[in-house]
């Protein structure tokens, strides 16, 4: 796949292209927030943006690829990966930055929210959040890398895992006990999750 | 609060209170699937269950209060608490019964995800969701108790804490990363939490 493929109009970074994939992308979470994912239409995204629908189904193909890439702008360009040189230093500031964003980003919140409600119905939001996070998680498993690297943990250590273990407590509370969510539970997950993986706990074997 | 406030239709077991209780909540479930929580009404349900909107309205008094008592007894009656002997042991079958219990019975999986859905556009189903697992996790804190008791853990553990870190992976996995959930992932969880809980990370202090 190409790189144009993996991230739609970003070439030409001012240009038309990245014009109109804001627009189009501010279309799709308007829609989203009126209609739900039931209702959302590479059509209708394409009539509020302004632009021809072909231009959307050329770069984005499906309703799927327009919310994976919505959720790719919001989440990306919000929550960077820490490297501050010790594992429980950077599952701490990485936590801490999760629930900052969903405190202070509420738009971000209600993106997040819109998706899971919709996932738990329509299989293409399903397939949109598992995309989503696969990524996001696959990536912030850098932070594993480089306490691996480090020698702070084996080798064997699944980053993926350790990093779902990381955030969930935070979704969960976010999505399930629907309790506020904050700093000491950022820090308590940090502390817990460095603990265990320390302990062998997020080791994949092999 | 009386008994059978916190528990409405459970006096007269067998008896006409406990078979309105049944279809009244059948058909609240019902109503769920149809038309999802915020076209929930007490007559609708009254109407599908054949019993007088009076009697509803006297024992659950809100929409919430029905979908609570749903969630009571699709939850509670299936999810006993394990008491093994040993913590170890209680949290690795504690996080297996959800796995199974999500996994085996697929009308429990879509109440909580259809509760979860309408939670993040509605302060009601919200208020529910967040009554039921703070009660189920209370409870569920005996886990906890018995350790304490037993010397395992500290008598300053925060037992509600624990319990939503040993459930969260589960959840975030079910409702957010949208994979499978299966036992290798319950038992991860599971180690993950009896690490970190012997080093005190979820000591809650005084």
């Amino acid at each position: 796949m190409s790189e144009s493929a993996n991230n739609p109009g970003a070439q030409r970074p001012g240009g038309r292209t990245a014009r109109n994939r804001e627009a189009v992308l501010d279309a799709v979470f308007a829609e989203l927030g009126e209609t739900g994912y039931a209702g959302l239409t590479m059509e209708n995204v394409a009539r509020r943006a302004g632009v021809h629908v072909t231009t959307v189904y050329r770069r984005w193909r499906t309703v799927e690829g327009l919310v994976v890439d919505l959720l790719t702008r919001l989440g990306t360009t919000e929550l960077p990966f820490p490297d501050a040189g010790s594992l429980a230093d950077d599952l701490r500031d990485f936590a801490r930055s999760i629930v900052t964003l969903y405190v202070e980003n509420a738009t971000i919140r209600a993106l997040i929210e819109t998706v899971v409600a919709a996932a738990t119905k329509n299989p293409r939001a399903s397939d949109a959040l598992h995309a989503f996070f696969a990524d996001r998680n696959r990536r912030a498993a850098v932070i594993v890398e480089h306490a691996v690297g480090r020698g702070e943990l084996p080798s064997t250590t699944d980053g993926v895992e350790l990093i779902a273990a990381l955030a969930a407590p935070i979704y969960y509370r976010m999505l399930v006990s629907r309790r506020p969510i904050d700093i000491p539970l950022a820090d308590r997950a940090a502390n817990a999750t460095y603990i265990a993986a320390l302990s062998g706990a997020f080791d994949g074997g092999a």
